[in-house]
């Protein structure tokens, strides 16, 4: 049941309607793998970041059962930085800076104990280097999950397409599944992405939910409705840790289990979104997870026999 | 378990990015009463056309077993009429044309036969109209629902929100929710809503589904992820048909029996979006609409046993 996360470790500055941060600890990986660990037993961490990480944050990390013997330090450079400022309806939001620093360069080296391991979470990041950790894994994962954004359909499309042919399991929000294949409906794209090679489509939804397509099959997951979205900022990374962490746990990848840990990641990212940053999900409690998972099947339950 | 249902019964002109009709048969009460009808034995309805509206339509409604006695024909004078165009997402719609017609002193007329009635469907209307007819009831109906829109909102606020605060159920999209309170979460505007009067509240999401609040609870229902939705007009209020059909036919008010009329106004929307107009809901077999539902449960249905 290992499971290897792979993408950005960073710092994010964050403004929303509701506030603002200074710089604070972000990257795909660092929610996914914070994420996850509420659900495998142990998550191997790549990643690359500067002197200027704090040394409590891989302490933290490795409390939560997330090694980091595969996240590089690199002296006297920084981490890769990111500024962004979210609009009234949390759904859009400007960047306003992007300081690539150590990921200018990231070579994702695997650390030999990471080897072996069954299920893979390629974060976001650009697709050569997302090819080379499968490349350089020397058995290929039972489950490989590859998240990605528009930046990539703009820059590296054919990089991007060798990608999506060779994971199982592919998410991306609504705007890049139509943006990826020119087809308004959610439905006919997701066809379309399925026939690119993945066995499974998540299309992320955001405040809408989350859809998950195999074969003739869907399944939907709607996000919580909550008084207040405090901050989007990696919720996306978080629904996709506590997803593959998830099937990392139960090591079951049929449609039932794919549900099962599309509520769980539901549930992660609606914490997610509560506080800035990772601070809501670096502290949950079982009972909090349980609590809200109930909230879930609330949310959707209906009884209707038909006859 | 007689159903009265009061609303427009008109012509629209509709163009979409799949095509456009010349003057076909619209309205809220045609959608709605159509849309009920497929559940309740009998809808009575309440409503005005011009002497140009086709018999053959006031024989379809008939033939659904929706009683046409308080359908006024007034001679002499036209249907209101109403022709918008729908942009590409389809969610959002130019209003090209809106002729009141008939509608401009519509009387709402209860005939004595429709008395007694014990579930009442408001469509949209003047907020003035709805209070005449539940002040012409002799009876307090056992459920009122109240459909509206923004234009009252800005137009006769007053009215609507002493409307609001007699009715029991409440239905409105998620731009209208947030403009009657001013508030961007909706869970926010749900509770400002429900203190203002109604025991429930439905918001309309459109593509993305539609929540009840009920006190403290909430529910969800997904809208189905169709290849292709062809003409969103009447979606709405065959949406809240199938609901309030549903309800009468079970006579069951409970927050279980709403949840199960939601599915099945969820269920009915879904057929309407696929062709122009009526078309698609004029003609449903059990056997459709069966499969449809089973789609829905198969659409949300996860197990997950919490310990």
């Amino acid at each position: 049941m290992s499971l290897l996360v792979v993408g950005t470790v960073a710092f994010d500055a964050i403004e929303t309607p509701f506030g603002k941060t200074d710089k604070i600890i972000g990257g795909a990986a660092t929610y996914a793998s914070l994420s996850a660990s509420y659900f495998a037993s142990q998550v191997n961490l790549v990643g690359v970041v500067g002197d200027d990480f704090p040394q409590s944050m891989i302490q933290e990390f490795n409390n939560h059962r997330v090694r980091t013997e595969g996240l590089q330090i690199l002296e006297g450079q920084k981490s890769f930085f990111w500024s962004g400022r979210y609009h009234t309806d949390m759904n859009s939001r400007d960047t306003l800076d992007t300081q690539l620093n150590v990921l200018a360069n990231f070579d994702p080296i695997i650390p030999e104990s990471y080897q072996g391991c069954e299920f893979l979470m390629l974060g976001n990041l650009m697709p050569k280097i997302q090819r080379q950790v499968i490349e350089r894994l020397k058995k290929r994962p039972k489950l490989i999950v590859m998240d990605t954004m528009n930046f990539w359909m703009e820059t590296a499309m054919d990089d991007l397409l060798e990608n999506i042919a060779m994971v199982d399991v592919l998410t991306i929000n609504d705007a890049e599944a139509r943006q990826l294949t020119n087809e308004y409906s959610l439905v006919k794209a997701a066809k379309k992405i399925l026939a690119m090679g993945p066995r499974y489509l998540v299309i992320k939804k955001g405040e809408h939910g989350a859809l998950l397509f195999h074969e003739n099959q869907v399944f939907f997951a709607p996000a919580l409705p909550l008084e207040d979205v405090f901050d989007p900022t990696g919720a996306g990374d978080t629904f996709a840790g506590g997803f593959i962490g998830y099937l990392a746990k139960s090591r079951d990848i049929s449609f039932s289990s794919m549900k099962r840990a599309i509520i769980y990641g539901s549930a992660m990212a609606s914490f997610c979104v509560e506080k800035f940053g990772t601070e809501r999900i670096i502290n949950l409690s079982s009972e909090e997870l349980n609590e809200r998972i109930q909230e879930f099947i609330d949310l959707v339950q209906f009884d209707i026999t038909l006859v």
